[in-house]
C-alpha cells in the first residue's frame, strides 16, 4: 500500500526489479489499483485466540464489504485487509461492531410517517437504550420520507425531534434517494420500512432487496397484489441476502403470518384458515341484533372513526381478500386477488355512486341485511368471516354460525384466526385479539424490525 | 507451508538467511507452527467479485474456525487460508455452505427418543428435502441419547431408520460425550435438542452453550428450576454466540414464549398474563358440570390417557406453576416456584399416601369440588386459572369466572394465555389450541430450530 501519487514510481520500481521474471513468464504483470484503504486489527497476541479473526471477517461480510487483499501472517498482534475506500467507513463499523465496542448497527429509510409512523419511531425511541446495552443492537434513522418532502441525517435522526426536523425540511421526496442514501451511510446493514399503502413504494421492494436492502412493512400492495411482482419480491429474496418482512399485513401485531410460516416450514400442512380479519366489520356485526337498522350501526361506526372515510372501503370485503391473498402465498397458493369470491356488503344500487350519496343512501342496506341476519337466527349469529381452503378456493363475506363458534364471542373490534393444519385437526390452533390501531401495527412492524436483527446477528 | 517432516530445516534456512536482520532485531525470530491446513478457494476473477472473500470469511466466521494465516493478493484467482488441522473439516464444510454448493448445516444431539422425540425424527424426516432445496439448510442427526444407550453417526443417522439402529446400539449412554462428539462432527453448527424432563440434563446447559453448542428444549427444568442454574445458562447465551430456545416448554406448539419475547423486546408492558395451562385440568372442568362425582371424571380421564400416570401430578398444578414461572421470567420478574401461590385440587388426605391408595380414595376430592361448582355457579364457571400480574404476584387454581369470559368457551384438553399489556388493554392478545401432545409439542421445537437455523444465516 502506497500513496497514489507515487503509484507510477512504484510500478516502474517493480518492473525494473522483476524484468527477469517478467519476461520469462512467471510473474505476469505489476499493475496498480487506487482507492484502496487499509483496516488493520490491532490486540496483544490477538490472532493465537481463536475467533478474533473470524469475528473481524464475519463482521466484514454481513456488510457485505469486498476484501481487495488480506495481510495476516507472523505477527500475533495485527491482521490487516485493502478495502475500496468508498466502504472503508462501513468496513471500520462492522468491525467495530463485531467485536462490541459499538452494536450492530442498522440504518433505516422509514416512508410515509402518518399515524403508524409516529406511533413505530416512538415505540424505538424508547425501546432503543435497553436494545443497545442488553442486544449490541443500535437503530439509525437514516431518512424520513413523506409523499412531499423528506429529511435525512447522515449520523441518524434525533428520535425525540425527529418530527421538527420532519416539518421544518426543504427536502422534496424522490424514491430514487433512498437506495444510494442508505448505501452512504457507514453502518453495515439497511432497511426500508415502507408505512405507506403505496404500489409505488412496493414496485421498488424487489429492486431494493437485490441491492441487499432488506424491506419490512404492514403495506398489503406487494403480498395481495399482482403475482409477477410478488414473484419478483420472493425470487430478490432467494437469490440474495436480504429478508422481506410483513407480519403486520394481516392482524398488525398479532403472531399471524409468522405462526402460517412456521407450520408451514415444520412440514404441517394447512387444511384450511377460517378468519375474521375485518375490525370495523366484526364490530358492525356483533352490535347487530335486529333491535336498530344496519345503516344506523353504520354510521355510529364512522362517526367513532371505526371505519374509513368511505366505509364502502370496509364493507366490499375487499381489505379482508387482500389479507386473505397474503395468507394463501405464505401457504404456497398462487392465489391472486380476482380469485377471491368476495361478497361485498355494499348494494348495487351505491357501490359506484360518490360518497355524498352513498352516506345519504345507506338504508338501501337495511333490507338484505335484515334478510340475512334472521336466516343466520336458526342456526346462530351472524358473521363477517374469510376462509381459505386446501383446494385453493377463497372466499370472504357473510356467515351464519353456530353460537358455540369461537367467532360467536368476539369482543368489539377483535380479529381472530383459527388455523386447522394435521397437526391442529381436531381443535384449531388460535391468535385472537386487537387487529388494527397505530401502536399495535407499529409492534407488528417492530417485531419483525428486531427478527431482522437477530438474523443479522444480535444478541436477541 | 510446508511438510512437517521438513520444517526444523526450514526453520534453520530462514535463520541463516535472514541473520543480519535477527541480529540487529528487524526481524525477531523465526519459528514453526504444526498442524496447520491449507483451505483455497480457487475461481476465475473471484477476488475482484464483490462479497466472494467475504462470504468465504463470513462462513469460516460463523463456524467459529479460527484463521493462523491468510493469503490474498494480486492473484485474482485464488484466497487461501491457514487453518489448525483440527478444524479443516469443517473450514471446508463451511465454505461451501457459504457459497450455497453445499447448504447449512447443523449438527444435532437429540436426548430423550421417546413420543415427541419419534414425532420430531419424523417431522424432520418429511421437511428436510424441502428445507434443503428451497432454503439450504441441511440438518444431520449426530447423536442420540436415551436413558440407558445412544447411537451415533458421524455422517449423520438416516432420518428412516434410526429406530433400529437406536435398538441394536450397544453403546451406553453418558451425557460426557454430547460436546465432543458435537465438536468431532465436520459441520458449521452444532444443536443439543433435550425431550428429556430432567434436570440432570438441564444442568449441563450452560456449559454447552459455552462451548457455542445450542440448545433448543420442551424441558421446564432449566426455565422453572434455581435461580442460579437459569442464570448461568441466561449468562452463557449473552457472553457466547449460542442461543437458548424453549419455546415449547408452554403451551408446546402455539405461539406463547416467542409473543412474550416479542412484546418484551419491542418495548410493550404486560400488565398481566392470565391463562389456562393444563390440557388436563381443562377437560375436567370443561366437563364437569356437577351431574358426575369430580372423582369419576379424574378416573375417566386416567383411562384415556389424559392424566399423568399420577393423576395427582396434574390436579397438584405444580406442572402449570412451572410453565406460570417460565413466563414471569420471560417479562423479567425474578420468580422461582416456590413464590407462587399454587391451590392444589389434591385434598391433604391423599397427598402424600402411595399412588394405589390415593386412586382409591379419590372420592376424597367430590365434597370440596362439589363445593367450588356450586360457589362458581352463582356467577358463571369454575376454571382451573394461572394468574400473572405486574407486580410479580402468581397464582394458581380453581376461579370462578363469568360465562362471558374466553375461558369458558374452551374446547376439549385447549390451553389458552390472554397478554394484557399497554398495548392491549381493552382486549387481551389471545393465542389458544391444543397445548400438549407429541405432534405439536414436536412442532414447537421444530420451529425454535428453524429459527436457530434462519439466525445462522440459512434463507428462512
Amino acid at each position: 500500500m502506497i500513496r497514489g501519487e507515487h503509484s507510477s514510481r512504484a510500478v516502474r520500481a517493480l518492473e525494473e526489479t522483476f524484468a527477469l521474471e517478467l519476461g520469462s513468464g512467471v510473474i505476469q504483470r505489476v499493475w496498480s489499483e487506487s482507492d484502496v484503504s487499509v483496516l488493520a486489527a490491532v490486540g496483544e497476541g490477538m490472532v493465537g485466540t481463536p475467533g478474533v479473526s473470524a469475528r473481524l471477517f464475519g463482521a466484514l461480510a454481513a456488510a457485505g464489504v469486498n476484501i481487495r487483499a488480506i495481510a495476516q501472517g507472523a505477527s500475533e498482534r495485527s491482521i490487516s485487509a485493502a478495502v475500496p475506500t468508498v466502504d472503508a467507513d462501513r468496513a471500520l463499523r462492522a468491525a467495530h461492531g463485531g467485536f462490541y465496542l459499538s452494536p450492530q448497527t442498522i440504518s433505516l429509510a422509514v416512508i410515509g410517517p402518518g399515524n403508524v409512523g409516529r406511533a413505530l419511531l416512538e415505540q424505538i425511541r424508547v425501546a432503543a437504550p435497553r436494545l443497545h446495552a442488553s442486544h449490541g443492537l443500535d437503530l439509525r434513522l437514516r431518512l424520513l420520507m413523506g409523499t412531499r418532502r423528506s429529511v435525512g441525517d447522515p449520523l441518524g435522526l434525533d428520535w425525540s425531534s425527529w418530527e421538527r426536523a420532519y416539518s421544518e425540511t426543504a427536502e422534496t421526496a424522490s424514491l430514487d434517494t433512498v437506495a444510494p442514501c442508505l448505501r452512504d451511510a457507514p453502518w453495515p446493514h439497511a432497511a426500508v420500512i415502507d408505512l405507506s399503502a403505496s404500489d409505488e413504494v412496493a414496485d421498488r421492494y424487489a429492486e431494493w432487496l437485490a441491492a441487499g436492502i432488506h424491506v419490512i412493512t404492514p403495506n398489503k400492495r406487494a403480498g395481495s397484489g399482482p403475482a409477477e411482482r410478488y414473484r419478483a419480491i420472493q425470487h430478490a429474496c432467494t437469490t440474495g441476502r436480504a429478508l422481506f418482512k410483513c407480519e403486520a399485513t394481516v392482524g398488525a401485531g398479532l403472531p399471524i403470518v409468522g405462526t402460517v410460516r412456521d407450520l408451514v416450514h415444520t412440514g404441517d400442512e394447512v387444511d384450511s384458515i377460517e378468519c375474521v380479519l375485518s375490525g370495523t366489520l366484526a364490530w358492525l356485526l356483533n352490535g347487530f341484533d335486529g333491535r336498530s337498522p344496519f345503516s344506523e350501526l353504520v354510521r355510529e361506526a364512522r362517526e367513532r372513526g371505526f371505519t374509513e372515510p368511505d366505509p364502502r372501503d370496509d364493507l366490499s370485503g375487499m381489505d379482508v381478500a387482500r389479507k386473505l391473498v397474503i395468507l394463501a402465498r405464505e401457504i404456497g397458493a398462487e392465489l391472486d386477488l380476482d380469485h377471491v369470491e368476495v361478497r361485498s356488503l355494499v348494494p348495487e344500487a351505491i357501490a359506484s355512486v360518490p360518497l355524498e350519496e352513498a352516506l345519504a343512501r345507506l338504508e338501501t342496506m337495511d333490507e338484505p341485511m335484515a334478510a340475512e341476519l334472521s336466516k343466520a337466527a336458526d342456526s346462530g349469529v351472524l358473521r363477517h368471516v374469510a376462509t381459505l381452503s386446501r383446494d385453493g378456493r377463497a372466499e370472504v363475506g357473510l356467515r351464519a354460525l353456530s353460537a358455540t363458534h369461537a367467532f360467536a364471542h368476539l369482543r368489539g373490534t377483535d380479529n381472530c384466526v383459527q388455523f386447522r393444519t394435521s397437526r391442529y385437526r381436531d381443535n384449531p390452533l388460535v391468535v385472537q385479539g386487537p387487529g388494527a390501531g397505530p401502536d399495535v401495527t407499529a409492534a407488528g412492524v417492530f417485531s419483525d424490525l428486531l427478527r431482522l436483527a437477530a438474523h443479522l446477528g444480535a444478541r436477541l
